[in-house]
Order: C-alpha cells, then sequence, then structure tokens
C-alpha cells in the first residue's frame, strides 16, 4: 500500500530539526537532499512543545517543518511523539510514571516512561495523536504515520495489577481455571479473589527478571504488558486512521525484542519498520534472521528499514566507526531481504544529551566533506538509479523456521534444566546453518499457513499452542518435512506439562520417547555417532548444552550418543510419517552438523542454494513480476570470486553483464538483475 | 523415641495429592508401594486449601489422603502448612509480609514469606498446627510431625523492630550495656533511647548482606532472627504437644544453612531431619560433613534424610542427572553418617510453577518403566532387606570437630583482615583431612561435653564465648589434644576484642602470642617448614590466606614461615599444658599437610582409621547393641579393590562373606555386617 | 601560617579516648609521647557524647582530653565532630536521613549520613562547630580545626531538590537558558515549571551511577552536591572563625576523590590535609600524583597529611600488612611531595565495630614490644632530629599537569565512545611518564596562573571552559609548550558540543581537525609510526582506547597511524603557535612512547631530571630559603646504587656526605641537603 505511491527505494532518516534554531534549517535541507534523501521522519519527540500544559496545543513549529520538508520534495514519516511524556505531565499526573520490576515508583525522565494502563497516558496520547492527524492529514509531505517510539519496558504499578486482573479475567472466565492452569496448589497459592493477585515482580513471585516461582502468572504478565502497550498503539492508530484511511501506520520495531510479541503487533500494522543497531559482535548472520523475521511478521511484505546509524553508535561499551563501505553494504542487506527503504538515524547530530555521540548524516562538524556523507551521498545516488526496480519485491523460500514469542518467554522462565539455554541462540544456530548454504529462509508464525513450506524446522519447541500439534501433523502426513529439537513439546501455553512422556503432543509425530534430560555444564560436551552416512554428514560431531534421553518409538535413529552413560542411545532420529518426515536432534549440535544435516535435507527435498557458498559472502534473492534480482553481499575486507552457476545478468550498480564467474569487492555487493 | 515404632528404616518422600485429580491417587499409590515405600511427606503447602478464610477449615482432602495412607500401609509425615501463607491473608493482614534487606516491602509470592514477628502469623499458624494436632492425633498412619518447612530467610518489617528492642532489652538489661558490648562510642553511635535502634541492612548499618559498620548490632540482628523462626516453631510445637505428646516433632532443616543456630534448634526438635541438595561441585566429603553436622546437632541422635532428589534438581544453573548408581550411593552415604530414613523430594513430580523440573519417584511420563524409578524400586528393595539392623545405630568418634553458628556469622561480618576467609571453607578443610584417612568425626556444640573426645578441632574459633576457654583448659589439662588455627581467640560473644594480645583467652593454652595477622592475595602463597620430621611430616608445605606473626610463650616450634619478612617465625606449634597439648597451626594450609599433622595426631593418641584410605572410597561405621557395620562407599565410577585389614564380616545386600580384601564396584556400597 | 607556630613537622594522629575507659589514658600517654608524636587528632565522632539531646551540651569529657593532651606536650587537631549524626537526631528529625541513589530513604547508620540540604543538619553542626569553637579558643593544645571529617556521599532527597532548583535559577536565571543549556528539546524533556525539575538518579534520569540519559543535569546536579557539602563545611568555617580568626581551619579530603571539587573547596581551606590510603595494587606514581594534587590545590602550599594507617587497612578484600619500612618510606613521600605532618588513623586500635582490625600506634595487645610500634617510634625519632629544615619548603616544577574535576564528571557521563575511557588513568600515563624520569610535575587547576610553566599537559580535556582557550593560546604565543589528547575540546562546561569541528575551541590552537573518534575494543590496538626519529623516539609504538581520525591544518605530522582504513592519517601533530608549541596526541599510547616524547619536549625546554632514573627509586625535591633538599625514595625491596650527577651534600638521617654516587637501602630513604 506505500509502495504504490512511490518511484524509488525510500531514502532519509530521523531528523529533529525542533531542537535547533531555524537558522540552521536551510543548511539541513541543502545537505539532506545532496545526499540524494527524500525522506524525513519527524516529530518523534516533541509532546513537550507541542502540548505545553493541559489545554494548550501549539503545531506553529511543526507547521514549518512539514512545509519546509514539501517544499524541499521530501516525504514526512510523521510521529505522534508520545514515546516520551512531557515534564509537566508527570508532576501532575503522576500515575503515568511506571513503577518498575524492583517495585520503585519512577520520576520523571528518560523516554518509554508512560505507564501503558494509566488512563491519563491513553487519553492524552491518543488525543495528540487524533490532533496531529486532524491537522496534517491533506499536508503534501504526509507519506505515513509513526506512531510513538520504539514501544518497550515494564510497569508494575497499581493501576496495571487492576488491568492486569480484568485482563486474567477475560482469559480465564473464572478463578478455578486460573487457579488450575497457574497450577496454584503448588506452594499453596491458590486465590479465592482476583484482587489477591498481584503482578510478578521482585516484590513478589520473581526473583530476577528471568526466575519466577510460577511460570504462569509471569508469562501472563509477559503477554499482557505486551497487549497494554498493543493497546497504547491502537488508540492511537484508529484516531489515525479516523482521519486518514488511507495513510499508512506503523511504529519502530526492535527485531527480536523480547518483551514485544511482534507477531501479534503486526496484525495491527498497515507495514513493519524496525531500528537494526547490530553490536559489534553481531554475527551478519542474525542481523540477516533480524531482517526475514521482520519480514516474516506480515507473512512476507516488505518493511522499513527505519533506522540504522550512519557509523557509530553511543550505547555500546566500546563503539567503534562502521568501516568504510559497511554501512552500504549492511543497507543493502537490508533491502535484500526485504526492506523497501533505507534510513537512519539520525540526519542530524545533536549538540547535548545522551546520543550526541551517535553518528548522523551531518556530524558536528556541520559540512558535507566527511567520509560518512559521502558514503551516505554515494548511496543515495545508487538508490535513485535502482529506480523502483526492486520496491516491493518478495522473496521465496521453502525453508520456513518457527519463532514464536511467547515460546521464548516460556523457555526462558523455565526453572531448569539449563540457565544456558537462550531460545534466539538455538534458533539461530538453525538460521545460520542455511544461511552459510544460500539457502533462503522465511521466519514463520506459529499460525501461519505452514503448507506454503516443504521444510519447516522449530528449534526448541518447547511450548506447543493448541491446535498447533495437528496441523503440524498433517503438514508432514502430506509431505511436509518437520525438524524439531530437544526441550520440545514439554507444555501448553501456559506452561502446563503435557503428561506421559516428553515430547508430549508432538510424540506421535516424531515417533520417539525422550526418557530424561540431561544438563551438561558449559565445558561438557557429548557426541553425534552417525549410524550411517547421510549425504555430507558421517562420523563423529559435537553436542552439548541438553542431551534428551531417547527411545525410538519407530523412528529411525539416524545417530547416537558417543558418551556417557547414555552413550548408545538415540540422539538423532527421523520418523516417517505419511507422506514426510519428522526429525529430532536430541542435543545442541556444532555448526557442521547442522550444515550437513540441513543441507542434506534441503538437497533431498530439491532446495537449492541461490549460488554456491563462499565464506563471508552472503547471497539472496528479491523477486518482482517475474523478475529477479540476485543480491551478492560480501562482508570480507577483501575482494572474493565466486561461481555465479547458472545465474546471469545485469548487476544493476555498475552495468555489467555477468555470467559465469565474477568478482565482488571487499565490503562490496552485486545486485544482478537476472536474465529471463 | 521414633525407631521403637519401625521395623526397618524409612523409605518415601514429599507427597502432594491436593495438586493432582484425585483420579490419580490409586495409581500414585500403586507405584508408591512398587518402589517399597512406607512413609509420605504430605500437607506440606497446604494452608490456602485448609484455611480458605479467617473463619473456614476444610480437612476433608486431608482427611482422605490420610485414610488413603494408611488404607495403603503407609506413614504420614505431617506437616503443618506453615511455609507459605494464604494469598487472602497476605491481602488482608498485609504485616504478614516481609521487608528485606533492602527495605522493600514484599507483596504476595514465593514461600518462607512470612514475618516471624508478625502476630498474625504466630496466632493462626499455631492455630492451624492446633487443628491439625487435633483432628489427626489418634490417626494410625501418623507417624510424625514436620512443622512448616525449611525455616530461613529474614525480615526489616517495624513489627521485628519492635520486637527486635524487646530482645535486646532481655540480654542486655541496660542501654550502658548495649552501648558498651556494640562500642557504639565508635563513630557516636551512642543510643539514649531503645527506639532509636533499627534493624541493621542496606538502609542503616549495612552495605551487603556481609558488611556492616558495627558488628555488635549485625551479630545480634542475626541471633534474633534466629530465635524468632524458632520462637514460630515453638509455637507450633506447643500446639502439637498438647494433642499428641508422645508424636515426635521435626522440621527439616538444611545443613549448613548460615541464618539459623540449629544448635540452638536442635534443643527444640525430637529429632532432626535434614534436605540434602548437594550441587554438581559438592565435595563429597562436605557431604560427610553436612551428615555429621546434622547427626551432632542432638549429640549423635539418628536423624531423618528428609529430601533429595531421586535425579536431577531444577534450581542450578545446569541440572545434570544423578548418574546410574549414585542416587543409592549417597542415600547409603546419609545412612552411614546415621540418618534412619532415605527420603525424597518428591514422589510425583508436578505439572507447573517452578519445581516441575525437579526429579521424582514418578516422573512426568507416569509410569514406572524409568531409569529412575527402577533405581528408587532397586534401593526400596534393598532397605526392605536390611530390615532394623541399622535402625538407631550410632556413630563412634573420637575426634570432634567444633562447629558454632554465631562464630560463622562474627567471622564473616568481619571487616578485614580477609575477604577470603569462609568459615565453612576453613572448617571443612579440617574435615577433610580427617575423611580422607577414614577417622570417624564428630561435629561438636560448644556447650558439648568435651571430655568424650581425645581430639578437639576448633578451626577459626575467632569468638570465644564464656566459660569456653576454662572448658578447653581443663579438656587439654586432663590429656585431651586440642587443635585450633590463625585468627582464634579474638572477640568475646558481641565480637568485642579480648584486649592484651591474640589469642586472647586462649593464650594461654596454646603458649603463644600473634603479634601480626597478614592477609595474602589469592595468587599468594608462604611455606611451612617443618622444624623436624613428625610422623609422615617432613620438609615444606604451601599455605596461604592469612598467616599469624606468632611469638611462642612456651610452646615447642614445629614449623615456621619459608617466605617474607616473617620467614623463621613460627607458623605451627604445640603447648605441652597438663596431660594434654594445645597446638596451634598459624596459617591455612594445603591438604597434604592436614592429611599428615592430624594424621600423627591421631595415630598418637591411638585413634585408628577404619580402613586403609583408597582414593575416593569413603569408609563408615554405625553400631547397635555390640554390633557394628562398616560401609564402604565408592564414589569412582570405576570398581575398587582394598584391604580389608582387620575388619570381617558378612554384606548385607549381597550376603557375601569378607575378609583380607574386597572390592566395591563403581560407585556401589558395602555394607559389612562385622563378625563379633 | 600552620608551621610559623611549628619547630618541626608534626606526627601524630586520630586519638578517640572518649571510646575508652579513662583508666587507658595515662597509658596512652605514656606510649604516644614514647613515639615522639606531638599531634593528636581528636573529636572526630562525638557529636552524641557532646550533645545528648535538642538542649544539652556536655563538654566535660573533652575538656579532660584537652587539658590531658596540653599537659602531655601534645598539640591538639580539634575536629567538630559533625561527620556522623547522633541516633536520636535521626530519629527526631528524619529529614537529616540522606535517600540513596536508588531514591531509597535511610535509616540511621553509618557516617557521612547527613543531608547537606537538611537545615536540621545544617543548624545543628554549625552550632556545634561555633559552641566548640568558643569554648577551646583560648585552649593553649589547640593548634588547627578538623572540620567534618571526609566529606563524602550523596543525597537525592525532598529538600535537596528544593535547593536544587534555587541552585539552577542562580546559575541559569531562565528556564529557557536552563533548556538550551542541558538541551532538553532532546526527548521533548522542555520544563515549563522549575519544578518539574527532579534530581538525576535511577529513579529519574540516570540508569547507574556513571549513566544518564542527559548529562547536564547529572553534571549539574554532582556540581550542586559538591557546593551543598562545601557550604556546610563553610557554615562550621565560620562559626569557628568567628572565635579563633587566627586559628587554623582544615577538612580531611580524600585525594582525587570524584564527588567534590577539591578546587574549589580549596579556596575555603586554610591549609590542605589528606588521608592516604593506597590500595595493595596502588602504583606508588599515583601515590605521588595524589600527593602532587593535593599540594597543588593551594597552588604549591604544603599540606598535612591527616592519616595513613601504620601498617595494615580493614577495608580491602585483602588487608596485607605494610612490610618493613614501608609506612616510613610512604611517609617520607608525602614529606617529599610537600608535608608538613605525618599522621596516622590512629593512635590506639578500637575494641568494636567495622575499624578494629585498622593498624594502630597502640594495637590491641597494648604494650610497644611490636613492629609496628618501633618503625613508628623510630620515625618519630628521625622527624624530630629533621627539625624544622623541611618545614614549609617547597617544590619547583616547570611542567604543569592540568586538572579538572568537572571534566572529570563530564568525561565518564559521556554515552560514547567508549566505555574504558577513564578520566584519572589517563592524566596518570602522562603523570608516570615524567615520574619515571624524575621530573617534577605540578598538578594544575583550570584558573591557574599557566604563565608560571614551561610545559603545560591537558590529557582529554573535553570540556573546555570560558575563557580557558583564550589562555592556553596566550600561554602558547608567548612560548610555552602546550600538550592535549584525544577527545579534547569537545564540549562547554555544560556538556554542550562546540559545533564546527572537533577540537571546538582548541582546533586554532592546536592546528588541527579530528574528524572521527573510532573507538577500540580491550583487546585492539593501532600503531603510532613516527615520520622521523625525534629525540629518543623513532619507529613504532602501541596506542589504543581511542583513536581521532586528524587532519592536519597545519600542525605538523609526527607520527602516523600504522593499522586499519585511517593508516598513514595523522596521529600526534605539533603546531608552531607563536613563539611556542601545541601537541596533540590523537590516541592513548604505550608507556614508553610517552616517556620518549615528554623526555624529549622537556629537554628541549632545558627541562632536566632531578637525578638519572633508576627503576623504582623515586627523587623529590623540596627547598626553602634557597636551601633544597634532594629525597631519594627506594621503592624496591633490594638496595639501589645511583649516580648522584651534580647533586652534592650531607644526608639528614646518617649525616653523611654523598656525592658521586651512592646507595640507597632497600626500602630506604636519603634526604640530601645540597651543598650550595
Amino acid at each position: 500500500m506505500l509502495s504504490s505511491k512511490l518511484t524509488k527505494m525510500l531514502y532519509g532518516g530521523d531528523y529533529n530539526p525542533e531542537q535547533w534554531d531555524k537558522s540552521v534549517w536551510p543548511e539541513d535541507m541543502r545537505m539532506i537532499r545532496l545526499a540524494g534523501m527524500d525522506i524525513a521522519t519527524v516529530n518523534v519527540f516533541s509532546w513537550a512543545m507541542l502540548q505545553p500544559n493541559d489545554d494548550t496545543y501549539d503545531f506553529s513549529t511543526l507547521d514549518e517543518i512539514m512545509d519546509m520538508l514539501h517544499a524541499n520534495g521530501i516525504y514526512a514519516c510523521l510521529a505522534t511523539s508520545t514515546g516520551a511524556h512531557p515534564a509537566w505531565m508527570a508532576r501532575k499526573y503522576p500515575e503515568i510514571l511506571r513503577v518498575d520490576f524492583d517495585g520503585r515508583k519512577r520520576k520523571f525522565g528518560g523516554r518509554h516512561n508512560s505507564c501503558a494502563n494509566s488512563l491519563v497516558y491513553r487519553t492524552y496520547s491518543a488525543k495528540l495523536a487524533g490532533k496531529i492527524a486532524e491537522r496534517y492529514k491533506d499536508h503534501p509531505a504526509l507519506l505515513l504515520w509513526h506512531v510513538s517510539n520504539e514501544y518497550g519496558g515494564e510497569c508494575y504499578c497499581d493501576n496495571c495489577a487492576a488491568a492486569f486482573r480484568v485482563w486474567l479475567k477475560k482469559k480465564y472466565g473464572t478463578l478455578d481455571k486460573l487457579n488450575e492452569q497457574w497450577n496454584t496448589r503448588f506452594w499453596g497459592h491458590t486465590f479465592y479473589d482476583w484482587d489477591e493477585i498481584v503482578p510478578p515482580n521482585m516484590l513478589s513471585e520473581q526473583w530476577s527478571p528471568r526466575h519466577t516461582c510460577f511460570q504462569g502468572i509471569s508469562l501472563d504478565y509477559t503477554r499482557f504488558n505486551s497487549d497494554s502497550m498493543l493497546d497504547c498503539y491502537k488508540l492511537e492508530y484508529d484516531e489515525l486512521k479516523k482521519h486518514t484511511p488511507n495513510v499508512p501506520v506503523t511504529t519502530n520495531l526492535m527485531g527480536a525484542y523480547k518483551p514485544l510479541d511482534y507477531f501479534k503487533w503486526a496484525k495491527h500494522m498497515d507495514i513493519v519498520s524496525w531500528d537494526n543497531y547490530p553490536s559489534a559482535d553481531t554475527p551478519v548472520s542474525y542481523t540477516a534472521m533480524m531482517h526475514d523475521l521482520m519480514r516474516g511478521l506480515k507473512g512476507g511484505e516488505p518493511f522499513l528499514l527505519m533506522e540504522q546509524t550512519p557509523s557509530q553508535q553511543n550505547w555500546q561499551a566500546y563503539n567503534s566507526l562502521k568501516r568504510p563501505g559497511v554501512m552500504a553494504l549492511w543497507s543493502y542487506q537490508a533491502v535484500a531481504h526485504g526492506a523497501d527503504s533505507v534510513m537512519f538515524f539520525q540526519l542530524r547530530r545533536s549538540v547535548g544529551a545522551c546520543e550526541k555521540y551517535h553518528g548522523a548524516l551531518i556530524e558536528h562538524v556541520g559540512h558535507e566533506h566527511t567520509r560518512v556523507f559521502r558514503e551516505c551521498a554515494q548511496l543515495g545516488s545508487e538508490l535513485s538509479q535502482l529506480g523502483d526496480k526492486l520496491l516491493n519485491s518478495r522473496g521465496s523460500a521453502k525453508v520456513g523456521i518457527l519463532f514464536d514469542w511467547e515460546n521464548w518467554w516460556a523457555v526462558e522462565y523455565s526453572s531448569g534444566p539449563s540457565a544456558a539455554l537462550k531460545y534466539t541462540d538455538e534458533v539461530h544456530k538453525y538460521y545460520d546453518a542455511l544461511y552459510q548454504q544460500n539457502i533462503a529462509v522465511d521466519m514463520v508464525a506459529m499460525d501461519a499457513d505452514f503448507s506454503q513450506y516443504d521444510v519447516l524446522i522449530a528449534p526448541v519447541m518447547y511450548m506447543v499452542k493448541p491446535g498447533v500439534a495437528a496441523r503440524l501433523e498433517q503438514f508432514t502426513q502430506t509431505g511436509g518435512t518437520f525438524i524439531t529439537t530437544f526441550f520440545s513439546g514439554i507444555v501448553n501455553e501456559n506452561d502446563i506439562v503435557t503428561l506421559g512422556g516428553y515430547p508430549g503432543e508432538l510424540r506421535n509425530l516424531l515417533g520417539i520417547w525422550a526418557e530424561e534430560i540431561d544438563a551438561l555444564f558449559p565445558d561438557q560436551r557429548n557426541r553425534i555417532v552417525m549410524n550411517d552416512t547421510l549425504g555430507k554428514l558421517s562420523g563423529e560431531y559435537e553436542c552439548g548444552l541438553l542431551c534428551d534421553l531417547l527411545h525410538s518409538e519407530g523412528a529411525d535413529v539416524i545417530a547416537t550418543y558417543g558418551e556417557d552413560f547414555y552413550k548408545g542411545m538415540p540422539v538423532v532420529t527421523r520418523n516417517r510419517f505419511g507422506q514426510g518426515e519428522a526429525w529430532y536432534v536430541g542435543s545442541s549440535p556444532e555448526a557442521s552438523f547442522l550444515q550437513g544435516l540441513l543441507g542434506q535435507i534441503c538437497e533431498a527435498r530439491g532446495i537449492t542454494p541461490i549460488l554456491p557458498a563462499v565464506a563471508g559472502v552472503e547471497v539472496v534473492k528479491r523477486a518482482k513480476d517475474g523478475q529477479s534480482y540476485v543480491f551478492v553481499l560480501n562482508h570480507n575486507a577483501d575482494a572474493q570470486s565466486f561461481d555465479l552457476g547458472s545465474v546471469s545478468g545485469t548487476e544493476l550498480l555498475t552495468g555489467a553483464k555477468l555470467s559465469g564467474s565474477a568478482e565482488v569487492a571487499g565490503r562490496g555487493v552485486l545486485i544482478i538483475e537476472e536474465a529471463k
């Protein structure tokens, strides 16, 4: 819906002219245009300016900004400014201030500081969104709405407690049902009155953000918190839509941000957008997975890269510069995985407060003669050159990885078997095994249509939601390949164990029984001993973290443990189920095993790499109207030659015709428009 | 008193049928009996069920449970359910909620959550105990009472502050005395009114749980806290005894649990019971020491092993499975050290909340065809086979190690000389040196009859309580061998230094003066240089942690320092005192030195190993009515041959006749009924 | 002003007889005199004794103490006792209790426990100081006043919040100005009413003591906190001066104590005094720097060493003994750097509470036959022998290092570029490079007269205060050599960036532009490649932490980077400016580079070492009335021979005539009175 207005990929970023004297604005415009930009996210943190007290709204400065953008041919991604409340509001209505995990009532400060269940916050934020929408609904610069900013955090105040009880009543209906699903008879925590329930934090059921006495209440509070913020978003969304039913609405997400169930949120967003801030030690394949996850939120629709830094960040311990070329490389990585924009935080670097050492298009020196500006302007030029070719193009993957926020929460609230078990780490191991082989992946919600995939992987599918086991059986029955791992099939959606033997609801599908689960110390390893050669897999591999002690109940034993008292017990199994197969990997293997296993499974299903793999070179494909584009992203510092296989066509940035083999510069990018 | 009713060692564990649908109960009974069990600890966390509001008590479910147990020939260890208060009570009477060390008022959650000085808690908990006692006093299943559960934690609320002042008035009589014993003139903390005194925590005198500005107040608050919980226990005890004067009462202790002075508690317990949860890296000799400490609480009487896990725990970082054989091995270790029961937490694994991944007899799979069940059933069969032979048998040690909770608290509240000094570590070093040589040890209270021992060891006897120095002089005068270490004899019972030269009240007995105390960094070592050969000791040994700079005042200098500016000063001394000897070890030596020294001292006193030592093989003896039983516990994974020395007899589990030498399987156990 | 009364260096320490029975006092006197001492700091923590309630003051014990001191020929350094309030005051007036960084209201306990903005505290502390001054103004023992004790800590209570707003109004005049200088438009934090401003702590703008959302408010609160305590000091100062205009007043400082701007404090102190407690791993050159910093607070005037330990401390993790000789060595180090006293905490070791294991002249044994006493008495004898020779002598340095508390705060509140950047570490690197070459250094305030130095070094001069850039240009213009480093010239006094290119206001002087700042990971290094040989410098050196990417704008490029994409860009530059030179070191180099660079710069300016350098041997010079004294301090355990160069004269402790070469014992000291 957004791309219909566009003729090229959006290029720009956050812009806060209200933090500057107006004398600077013309120079801003000159430099932003010089960089080839066409969009600015404005009004992100202006609530105090727009509403200096209860009764006054003042849009004069924002009017000027919007007009200036339009006059310069720059679209506005117009934010609602509700990501931080004004100081006067905190003083007048302390209820908007959060109570933190330690039970402390906060005072004014920071951002993301409003209680999502404060009536004052909900009323005033929705009202502000409505007023902005009404005022700018016909403004020619307006391209899309940006609600609040990076929703996040938690609150544990009394208003939240009351709202939580209402939420629980709606979910469970009766206290009996709640007591049962939280298993409150354990430790005699039976509730006789809804008002006895208090939010789970350091003062009640938890002893750290990850440790809880009762998984049920903590899981529900996490859901409730995500829903509460989503409600705030929806209130603003509705106000915006009242006035501009056709202007798309987004809010900037943050990749695998644990507290918010983005699959649920995305249903209420017109377009997904997100802020990509890898740490210096983030693997590039993890960033790739984040892009795919964001694309997956709306089932493959293009998303916006709303924020990234042109050069350095400020909140890391060691804020290294992005090396020459890296900013463009990572920008194209986003595009390759489905972004229809490249945007920065921010266009001009602030002079004071905590983000003043964060990179920007316009640095403190104030002119364009900087490495950072030159790289930005070069990218701007390239994006113009690409025109609308890539806009609204789509990826196409036959392999899906199931990702589930509620499962993530549950896995990590678990007391035992191992504190070392991190959900996203395990998911990333499987993702990375495919990434390294240039095999396209979709990140898939539990309620997606599974039938579009040939292979579905569900790492650590600890929680099995209602109906999912049956849908997975149906998927496999009709020819799908399903892969899951240790510590799967254990609980229902409220973290209540499925009795009768692990992996519970998945046992029939997998044809195994996991009798025990051993937790290994960080320096401990077991071995995966292949029973036979399977594609490239043979011999032995290391594994660790957790070891399920498996019995086959019909599944083929592909590999057994090589160590310890369970040596010889199955560790990898394959169950033929209908026309498909269901695999179980009972421990966490080393990378080479997973690459071999998944490579073999894909090959068997006719799923082939886009290009033969070269270390450090990422290959991704997008397509539109039958025309496909192959991105070759060289994350190495040195140039790499590679085999083009059956791919041939025109490299869009240089116009070179490529076939047979090619070379990509160190930190360079090729975008090959495939010959049809 | 318990054993008179018994014909065999108790075998069973915690059982919470009220957390389950009754349809499961018959299967529970079948499996519990199948495992050879005869006792179940019930009603541990049922307060909310038993008392749904102020005025209602409902024992219907508990009636059914008790009847069911009896019908199945299973004894009840009947708990009073006061280890966690109901949610309604917390809501209605917030005073029962604790204030934590950080000064935060808690909300409902967790367990061990009641303020010990809450009148509401004291009233309602005693009332509940009384009602339970009245109802079940004649129930045929009733074997013993289990008050509350794992008492622990602290509270710093205003009720506690008020009670603390009363406690202090009782102890000190006048503020003058208190000011003197807390040395409040330091930093001008003189109190002129009792109400000026506030509990020592992060908001007042302490800056961590271990660091305090005033040792006096922190030490007294720790005593007060232990006493306050003991008062709660005693209130329930008295209620139970009113109705069942002949049914023994216990509460489950936790080994070397620092906050509670178990020697003081044990005086009010009919039988000691405790929960044994070693971490994966706990040395087996430490577990042995814990068993001996629990046995020592009541001067050698048998105790109950109330809880252990059949397989894995859930609250460790890495919850590894107990390897095959280990559960039985550790069970027999408890028995060897004086347990008259083997009991588990728990009999059926819960379906929800934080302990659902803790091991159980009946696992989530729900049937008996598991490794864990088979091992439990095998042990049940063996315990039946052993019958009453070992019941109420006793150990017999000529070596005692003095252990004192108040000394422990004082040592670790001390600011200087070294943060690395841990009381239990130093005690364990001495214990281990004897353990490794198969020399039996008793853990001894400060107020015990010292005359029953030939050798008394008091590691880091920092605090010398009133009369103790004289009693130790008497002990040594009449032929005893006394051994103590660096940082001993420093303070009185209120942590006030004994002036005139360290080791203060022990100086006369030891014949030395410690002029200075050097604290070594973790990577620093000094050397112990033997003046002469002493038994197996000769040459040099490493030492560290603290180094007392000693002057002999009559003591023989056995060894001197080998390094630093105090090279040549005494480090180990022996003072002949009357008919005995008093040894001083001025630093913390390496293990081989302590084994040599204690071995030599024991040998000189005619105290000999039960069997010659084999690495990893523990040897313990219990005896009854002149019949002795030698336990051989092989903690190694591999079988070990060993020399039986003068021991011969019948191995009770196999019936084999043993003499000369024997072999014990990896993680195996022999129980040799000695030929008379 | 103090030294005019003196005939020898003061020798003594803290003495708390009120904590002891009077029967001990005569023995104290005997031993203190036996040690050759002539001063005792008394009445440090006696508020509760002096004022048992609102209306009563009782000086009877203090009268006795003062009389006793006088009768024994011992001066009193008389404290005002306001470093810890009485318990009754805390109970009656809770407003005097602080609120901590976490927002918790404290209860009675500890010391340094009064809110500096409590009217009750201010009123009662000033009143007490006045009463003491009135009572003892003519007492013959009175030598100097000691206000409170080791001022420190912070408070965040509502009284402080109110006082902060007053402080801000005074600083900024209008909210507009404040909003501008805090850049509150960032995140929409604009204040419309002074009462909207709350202290920055964990509940508002900060997320750790070092991390803040708004540097402006945190910086101002740090200033406000320092000023608030200074106000308390000044209130007492004024009361003391009312009665004794000619008795000098001090308060004991703590070296580089971050929270208090001691340069500002020193303007209100008659003489600086400080407490020297190096940790076991503190480099001796760091201690030297601390002495020089304390001397620098009043522009080179002698200071008092108010406290050090005779042997061990108690609050370190591992409190090792001072090795034989070290106490005297470190005492002479203080004297060499400008101390006119050697004083201890404390004269008698306390019997209870948290400092009882801290060293003292009189230890728990109570007699003088200890190593510690003997060493103290020996030093006392030497100090008597030295007489008044060194009293009021001065150092003389041509090299100054600029040190600035506000810059320190700002550097470490900064979010980015590197968490590893510690201001005092960088300052110490430059200090140490000179220290290792026996080149005298002054630590210099930003508002000092720069013209007295030939070389001025300003490591990490991040904040440039008003007028300072012009004064540095003037300094250089007229022939001075100025040296600064990476991350300098960035912000104004309110942490607002100077726009137009780093190093901002220093850019003209330095002739460079720093385009970007790269932050290296802890294990990363770059290389400094010398363009040419410069004195002893040639070839390559390591550097790290931060790397400025420099462009010369006229400066000579002395060295370039050897690695990374900025290889070849300048890293060390020299700008000829008028008659002088301005150097820039763009990264943090290894020690050998700095020694070479500073050695070369000093040599070029004719600044020569006092003596040729010997590793571990510190050489310092003091002079008076044209007579100079060279201190040779051997920090090595072994004796060292060294070349006396042009120095010859009489060693004052032995009377030996020295010239040519000499030897100094391990941990020994020579004080050479130079032949004229």
